[in-house]
């Protein structure tokens, strides 16, 4: 519940309630929006916990689980939901319909092992729990009417770096391992895994892996599935450790099974993964285009000209100017490039070169420089960046301020990229439109591929009072139906769990979901393992 | 079974049969080994067709599918094996136990499907076939008692560059399509997949995908898995066909299962592939290292330095000697960069110091040219390349000299390479101490990764007349139990086929083994995909 500083994590909200912002900063936020979004002033408040209309626990927890058991409110309370717009708005009217029936910590392979069976003896649903930073319903315990009860398993105790191989750049490291106690463990020995999603704060090396989480590269092996070397997973059929191995033609790989199950399969307890020393040399900087589609023409070619920058990002004219990085009159590209081996001159001259060929104009020095860290580059990067780091504390600040606040992601192929981008965002725009509700939508890219590029939207409209949920539905069917028809994917990092579940079966291939069912059944024979994300048992 | 050129493959050996060494080449051959291994100048040629024993059919081919079989002595004698180096001792004595009864030729999907149909509903086993370049027992039609017959599945009318999309460089391409014709549709275009594994000649796209093969890449994207965008695959339970995404994070990875599963769950029938712009700049060169270990200690840091060679390659003093790039006094290192983009003196400069830091000595010029072919710039690199083309056929010839020649790979990470390189090179030459047999045991490094490398082993040593494959079967037990126990995988990119089931199922976790015995069983109820290759029925 606590991290190692003693603060206290929102029940409610995102992240620690000392970080979040105060009255004042909440003032002046309203000050900056409320006309946009025609606000009327007023703050929600979180409800006291103890104004929550809990569900009774369903189940007992057996007494050889008592001592890793918590039925306390604030943590029923707290493992109720996610991190999305829509668990947020939810919380503060304190409406939580999921409640899991208790809140479990397990402390070994073995204890996970030992709530699992009990689960499945029971019919009791097992929803495993890292962070809570899903934005996807994916630990929400809503689980439907075939379980007894419910529980969270929180894995907040398989927290470590327990190794370090500092010849092979391999560390094993707890599943239930937040981001910053990962890097502080990794920093001792002179390494980091460089996976930085904007959960970092809040989110798990556990989790990563069964979301198939984005870090902060944006080019080369920026997904968690690239990083992962073995993992330990249990199962209710059992322990699958796979073998630690820097590539293998044996098969089919068995790690891809389990990165992205979503607890569906199993409890990611520990996992090797590839870590790096830390970068001495960085370079690069950013650019202005004259819009977002000539933007993305030269991240388009940066990212299929192999020089694999770390960071390549376009940010769109109207979220630059929302993050403080522009005056809105046009697109940004951050470039940056990162080494622990070498000074990178030709690689950022070559970077600058192409920026420019495609009509960018280049602000600044991307010439190299050792040692210093990209936010003390300072410019439109480093403004960018501590905005991105930022931002959740800031939506909880907007979404008690009446202001729907959500975002979404998705990769396309370039040939697709620009009807894409074109297509969600009038989507977007003529259904508030109809509605006669003030919003706005930006887009940034976040992610690059020689075949392919992550645009991630963010929407903030008035929220409409009372029917925020319907609002937000609506809002994300839009979205959702635009980004398929469009040849999207559903999601590029933030998972399927219970939210993304119709467009995920049609994006998948049918026979594939009745693969994972059939792989289910084998590995989770009563079918506690998280209900409702991935496969659910109507198809059954 | 001919390329467009009119030259006819070989029933029993390696490529075209013009290709193969002329009798005067065996004669320098074997002038050149009579003595190393104490042959006696004998050279064992291939019966004559008409002369082998095949079984007769077994079962009759309906006379819907009649259109596109063949039951003619070449065709089942072709495909009753793959091209190990057990499959040529048995074909040049005139010994082909699991022939197929006939030899199918699907002209579409939809001609797979007929044929999958069929073999579902008589107990027919499907063994798809591609180019025949398996050297794991992996297109051989071996798939025990539970069959009335067993046909051969080949791809080859699936084959050419359906289309490219030259804006996302991606390129759909049937999967039967041979390396060159590959290269030679891509090329109209100006592209190429850059995926030369040694077998590119007679291997095909669709065989890449199943068996996980590795290119000629030997960093970043090699395995064929990160090549693959999408994949349309015919099972007998229905078509799957994945999006085309450059990158998702929606559930497990479809396309993982499917890659890498040899046959068992299906038939793959076209992929869209990440394609590039040919190469114009490339740069690097060759070092000497005083010994194997010494240059494995380079290749490593090379391989953790971020710069991404193409080539990275490491070849033991004894294999350079053989290889013509070498006196047999130091390892050879081989370093290459290629780019479409830009020169890369600075990537170039970086590998020679690296090499320099850990006592390599550089050789020639490794500065960067524009548009020349890595065999244009001579040297040791191309020697060794041209070699590299070469060695399936110099091959069979040592064969038919009575030469028992076998080649295995494994990768494991850099903490465990030396103890593994050196205990399976002793294991190797104690064996063949112990029989008194003349054995030559050679490794090189073919991919390298962050976290460790592929090791690439060639033994070569007098073949026991009569008992050649009893003393093959020896010798592959002590070298697998070898690479297992030091932590390796039993194939980096070989595969696993029925030669290394044992190891495999050793290998794999327990439990993935069963998830994918029940994706099995829901993509091929009746389990007629290739029987014997990653799973089997014992455990079902």
């Amino acid at each position: 519940m606590s991290s190692g500083s003693g603060h206290i994590r929102s029940w409610w909200g995102w992240g620690y309630e000392d970080e979040a912002l105060g009255d004042q900063e909440i003032e002046s936020l309203a000050r900056l929006v409320a006309a946009q979004f025609g606000l009327d002033g007023r703050v929600s408040d979180p409800p006291p916990i103890s104004a929550l209309d809990l569900r009774a626990p369903r189940v007992e927890v057996p007494s050889s689980l008592a001592g890793i058991a918590s039925v306390s409110d604030r943590d029923r309370a707290r493992h109720a939901h996610g991190s999305s717009y829509s668990d947020v708005v939810r919380a503060l009217a304190g409406s939580l319909p999921n409640v899991p029936d208790a809140v479990l910590r397990p402390r070994s392979a073995t204890e996970v092992a030992a709530v699992l069976d009990w689960c499945s003896g029971e019919r009791v649903a097992a929803v495993p729990f890292g962070g809570g930073s899903s934005v996807v319903g994916g630990v929400e315990p809503d689980v439907g009417d075939g379980f007894r009860g419910a529980v969270s398993v929180d894995l907040e105790a398989l927290s470590g770096v327990y190794d370090v191989d500092a010849v092979s750049l391999g560390s094993r490291i707890g599943g239930g391992t937040l981001g910053p106690e990962l890097e502080t463990g990794l920093k001792e020995q002179g390494m980091t895994l460089r996976h930085f999603p904007q959960s970092f704060e809040c989110s798990t090396l556990g989790g990563w892996i069964a979301t198939r989480a984005g870090g902060h590269f944006a080019t080369g092996p920026t997904h968690i599935d690239d990083l992962v070397e073995s993992m330990e997973v249990v199962t209710p059929a059992g322990l699958v450790e796979t073998r630690r191995l820097p590539a293998s033609g044996a098969g089919p790989d068995p790690n891809r099974l389990l990165i992205g199950s979503e607890g569906a399969l199993g409890i990611i307890t520990a996992a090797w993964v590839r870590v790096r020393p830390r970068p001495r040399w960085r370079a690069g900087g950013s650019a202005r285009f004259p819009d977002f589609p000539a933007g993305a023409r030269a991240l388009r070619a940066l990212a299929q000209s192999g020089l694999e920058p770390a960071n390549c990002r376009l940010v769109d004219p109207l979220e630059a100017l929302v993050n403080g990085a522009g005056d809105g009159s046009s697109a940004l590209v951050i470039v940056g490039f990162e080494s622990a081996d070498h000074p990178l001159d030709a690689w950022a001259t070559r970077a600058e070169e192409c920026v420019k060929e495609y009509g960018g104009t280049i602000e600044g020095d991307w010439g190299c420089t050792e040692q210093a860290s990209a936010a003390d580059r300072g410019g439109p990067a480093a403004a960018w960046r501590g905005s991105f780091m930022r931002a959740p504390y800031v939506r909880d600040a907007l979404v008690r301020l009446g202001v729907l606040c959500e975002t979404f992601e998705t990769a396309v192929t370039w040939d697709r990229f620009e009807e894409l981008h074109s297509s969600v965002r009038q989507a977007l725009e003529s259904q508030f439109a109809r509605g006669g509700v003030p919003a706005l939508a930006t887009c940034r890219v976040t992610h690059v591929y020689p075949d392919g590029a992550a645009p991630y939207f963010t929407v903030l409209a008035r929220a409409l009072p009372g029917a925020e949920m319907a609002q937000w539905k609506e809002m994300k069917e839009v979205a959702s139906d635009a980004v398929m028809a469009a040849g999207g994917t559903i999601t590029h990092h933030h998972a399927v769990g219970r939210d993304h579940r119709r467009w995920y079966d049609e994006e998948r291939p049918g026979l594939f979901a009745q693969a994972i069912e059939a792989a289910k059944s084998a590995l989770d024979p009563a079918w506690i393992c998280n209900p409702g994300v991935l496969v659910d048992r109507r198809r059954a």
